[in-house]
C-alpha cells in the first residue's frame, strides 16, 4: 500500500511510526514472554527496515538477546544500518561473538566501522579477529567518523577509462545488484593504477554510442577530497557546487571510496546542534533521552564556570555597595541593564556564530559586520534608553538625574553587546577554538560586568543629584 | 585540471573561491569600466557556475545592468538557479521585461516561481504575461516556498505502467539529455491517468530483460506526499526512509512534481537556523551582511519585550527594597541567581527544542524529560548551592545565614530553570506555537522573576539574623 501525507499528516505519521513502534515493540514483549520467538520475528519482517532496528533497539536487554539469536546476519546487518551509531553499538554489545562478527561481516563497512569504533577495545578486536573478511573495514579504522575517511562507503564501482560505453554498460549489469540505484547513477573513472580521472552518469552511458570510449565521455573536472577532510568542509563542498556524488582519494589520488549527499544531511544537522549546544556548554552527544549522569558530566562544568563569571558581576556590584546603600531603588535597573545587554549580545553571537558555519562570512567582511553591529547596538541604544529613562521617570516619581544615568547605561551596554557579540566568536575562531564554544557564557558575562560598571560608576558619579532628586 | 582537498585546503579552497569573487569581480569592474564588455563576459564564463553566479549578485548595480544585456537567457537563468530567492530577485530587478521574461522562460520552473513570489506584484504580473511559456510556472505559484509544492520540481520523467522495459529504455533515451542524472536515476511510474502507481531505477531498468513489464519490476510501497506538506515533514520523511527522490502528488493521486534530496539539505539547515534565531527573537531572514533597517525592524520588537520582562524583574526587587536596605551585600548575589537559572534554563531549553527539531522527542516521552530535567535542576541545585554557599562564608566574614539564604535560593532556582526548560517549548507547541519562539526570552524572564523572588524571600525572613551575622 502506498501512503500519502498532508501536512497534518505527515506529522501524524512520524508520530505514528513512533507510535506504532512504541506499540508493537510492547505487543512483541509479551508476545516473547509468551515464548512465540517465531511469530514475533515474522512480525517484526513486515515491518519497514527504520521501524524495525527502532523495534530491535527499544526492547529490553534480556528479549533483544532472544530475538536477535532468531534474526540472520543479513538482516540485523540491515538493521544496524538504520540506527545511530550509539544505538547500534548498545545492540552489538549484546550479541555473542560469533554473532557479532558475522553481522559485521553483512554490514556495509562504514557501518561496520563505526561500530567497531564505538565498541571496548577488547571486543572489537575480537570481532576483528572472527571476521571472515575485514580487509574493507580495516582500513577505515584509521579515520575519525567527522572526516571523509570515516563516513565515505569503500562500496563503489570504479569504470576503467580504457572501457567502451557496451563494456561499461555489461560492468554494470554484472554489478548493480549489489549496490543501491544512486551508486550506479553516477560513476567514476580511473585509469590501470586506480587513480581516479573522472566521472560519469549512468545516463550518459545509456544514451551514448556503444562504441565510444569512456575517457572521451567522462567528466574530467571534478572535485575530489583526501580521507582526512572534516566533514563539515565536505558538505560545504557538495553544496556549493551541487555535488551528488563527492569521491575520496588517498595521497596518490587513489579512488578509496565516496561521500553521498545522505551522508551530508546528517553532518549539516549534526554540526547545527553542536553549534546550538555547545553556545551554552551542552555537549553534542546529549540527547533529552541520554542517561542523567552524562548530562552532569557534561553541563555541571560549565554552569560552574558561568558561576564564576557571575560571582565576577556580583563583585562589581559590592564595589559599589555604598553606592547602592544611598539609593537601593539603583537595584532595581540591575537586572534591567544585564538583562538587555546578555539578549542583544546573544542576538549578534547567535548571528555571527550560524553566519561562520555556513560559510556566509568571508575573512574581509568581518571589519563591515563588526561596524554594523556597533552601529545597531547605537541605535537600539537610544531607543531603548530613552525608553527606559520615560519608564524611570514614571516610576521612580521623575527623579531625572536616575532616568538619565539609567538611559546611558543602557545604550552603552547595547553597544558593547554588539561589539562582543562579534569579537567572542572571531576571537575563538582566530585562535582556532570553535566559535561557538560556551560564547553565549562569555558574552552576557561582558554584558553583565560591563553594564554594571558603567551602570554604578554613573550613579557614583551622580548620587547627590539622584538622592536628592 | 582537478582540484583535491585535504582539511585544511577545503577551507582554503571555500575561502579561496570566495576570494576568487572578489578579486574577479573587482578585475572585472575595472575591465568593463574601461568598455571591454565581451572580454569581462569571456572571463566570466570560464567561471563555476556558482562562482559566475556570485561575481554577478556582487556587481554594483548599473555595471551589473551593462552586463546582464551581454549574457544570454539560458546563460542568465543557469546563474540565478545558483543564487539565494532572494539575490535572485534583486539581480532580476536590474533586468528590462523582455530579458527578465526570456530568463525566467529558460530557467527551472521551481526556481522562476521562487523568483516571481519574490517580485513586486506589478513586475512579476508583467512578467508572467510576457512568458512565452508560464504554464509550468503558474500552478507553483499557489503554494508557499516552505511547502513541497514550493520546492518541488515539475520537471520529471514519468513511465507508464504498461511500458516494457525496452520502451521505458529508449523513451529514457529520448529525454535523458534534458535532465540531470540524479533525475533519471530513479523515475516514477504513472497509469493512464496519470495517477502515481510506483518507482523504478534506471539501473533497475538497465538489468531486466527488455520485454518485461515495468509494472511488475517496479516498486509499489512509495511514499509521496501532497504537495501543501511542510517542508521540514518532507525532510524528516526522506531522512526517515532513505527516500532519495520524493514524489509529489495532488488529491487525485496524480504526480505534480519531486523533492530531491539537494532540496533537502537547504531545509534542514534554513530550519536548524530558523531555530537558533527564533530562540532569541532574530528572524531566519536577517543575514550578517544584510541592511542594518531590516535587522532593526527585526530585532527592536523582541528587545522591547525583553525589556519589559526585565523590568518585571526589575519590579520584584523594588518589592523588597527595604531588605536590600538593610543588607545591601545581599545585591551582589542578585546576578549570580538570576545568572545560573538562566544558562541553566537555556541548556535545557535549547535541548528540548532541537531534539522537537529533529522529532527525537515521542508524545508519550514528555513526563520522562520533564521528570529527568527536574531532578537534573536538583542535582545541580545541590551542587551549586554548596558551592556558592561556601564562597558566600569566606566572601561575606562567615555569614552563615547569607550563605544558606544564597544556597537555598539557588537550588531552588535551578529546579524552576529545568522545569521551564521543559514546560515552555512544550506548551509553545501545544498551543501550536514554534516551540522556539523568543523561548529563551520566556525562560529567563521565569527564572529571574522566580528566582529573585525565592532569594530575596527568604532573605527578608532571615533578614534579622543576616543582618546580625
Amino acid at each position: 500500500m502506498r501512503k500519502r501525507i498532508t501536512r497534518e499528516d505527515a506529522t501524524l505519521f512520524l508520530v505514528h511510526a513512533q507510535s506504532t513502534v512504541d506499540r508493537v515493540t510492547t505487543w512483541l514483549t509479551d508476545l516473547m514472554s509468551r515464548g512465540a520467538i517465531t511469530e514475533a520475528v515474522a512480525r517484526i519482517s513486515r515491518l519497514r527496515l527504520k521501524d524495525q532496528a527502532e523495534v530491535v533497539s527499544h526492547m529490553n536487554p534480556e528479549l533483544q538477546v532472544r530475538l536477535l539469536e532468531h534474526l540472520s546476519p543479513d538482516n540485523l546487518a540491515e538493521i544496524l544500518g538504520e540506527l545511530e551509531p550509539a544505538e547500534a553499538v548498545e545492540l552489538c554489545m549484546s550479541m555473542i561473538p560469533r554473532q557479532l562478527a558475522s553481522t559485521l561481516d553483512q554490514s556495509r563497512p562504514e557501518v561496520a566501522a563505526d561500530i567497531l569504533r564505538g565498541l571496548p577495545v577488547a571486543v572489537s578486536k575480537t570481532a576483528l579477529e572472527n571476521m571472515a573478511d575485514a580487509s574493507e573495514v580495516i582500513p577505515l579504522l584509521d579515520y575519525r567518523d567527522d572526516q571523509a575517511g570515516g563516513l565515505m562507503t569503500p562500496h563503489l564501482i570504479a569504470l576503467r577509462d580504457r572501457m567502451t560505453v557496451s563494456q561499461a554498460v555489461s560492468f554494470v549489469r554484472r554489478w548493480a545488484g549489489e549496490l543501491r540505484p544512486e551508486e550506479v547513477s553516477y560513476m567514476f573513472v580511473v585509469d590501470s593504477n586506480g587513480m581516479l580521472r573522472g566521472g560519469i552518469s549512468l545516463s550518459q552511458l545509456v544514451l551514448a554510442h556503444p562504441h565510444q570510449l569512456i575517457s572521451l565521455l567522462m567528466e574530467t573536472d571534478i572535485i575530489s577530497v583526501l580521507a582526512d577532510t572534516d566533514q563539515e568542509q565536505c558538505a560545504r563542498l557538495m553544496e556549493r557546487y551541487g555535488i551528488q556524488r563527492l569521491p575520496v582519494v588517498d595521497e596518490d589520488e587513489h579512488l578509496v571510496g565516496v561521500l553521498t549527499l545522505e551522508d551530508m544531511i546528517d553532518v549539516v544537522e549534526s554540526e547545527a546542534t553542536e553549534d546550538m549546544y555547545r553556545m551554552i556548554g551542552v555537549d553534542r552527544s546529549e540527547s533529552a533521552h541520554g542517561p542523567i549522569v552524562r548530562s552532569i558530566r557534561n553541563r555541571l562544568p560549565w554552569l560552574c564556570v558561568n558561576l564564576g563569571t557571575a560571582i565576577l558581576a556580583g563583585l562589581i556590584i559590592t564595589l559599589f555597595q555604598s553606592t547602592l546603600g544611598r539609593a537601593v531603588a539603583l537595584a532595581a535597573f540591575l537586572p534591567v541593564i544585564a538583562g538587555q545587554g546578555g539578549i542583544a549580545g546573544t542576538q549578534t553571537l547567535t548571528l555571527i556564530v550560524r553566519s561562520l558555519a555556513l560559510g556566509d562570512l568571508g575573512t574581509t567582511a568581518t571589519k563591515r559586520i563588526l561596524m554594523k553591529e556597533a552601529v545597531l547596538g547605537l541605535v537600539h541604544g537610544l531607543i531603548l534608553g530613552l525608553l527606559v529613562a520615560c519608564i524611570v521617570m514614571v516610576w521612580m516619581g521623575g527623579n531625572e538625574y536616575l532616568a538619565i544615568v539609567v538611559g546611558v547605561a543602557m545604550m552603552a551596554n547595547m553597544i558593547v553587546a554588539g561589539i562582543s557579540g562579534v569579537v567572542v566568536p572571531l576571537g575563538l575562531r582566530a585562535i582556532r577554538i570553535d566559535p561557538a564554544l560556551a560564547s553565549a557564557v562569555a558574552v552576557t558575562t561582558i554584558t553583565d560586568v560591563v553594564g554594571f560598571l558603567i551602570y554604578l560608576g554613573l550613579a557614583t558619579l551622580a548620587i547627590r543629584l539622584i538622592v536628592v532628586g
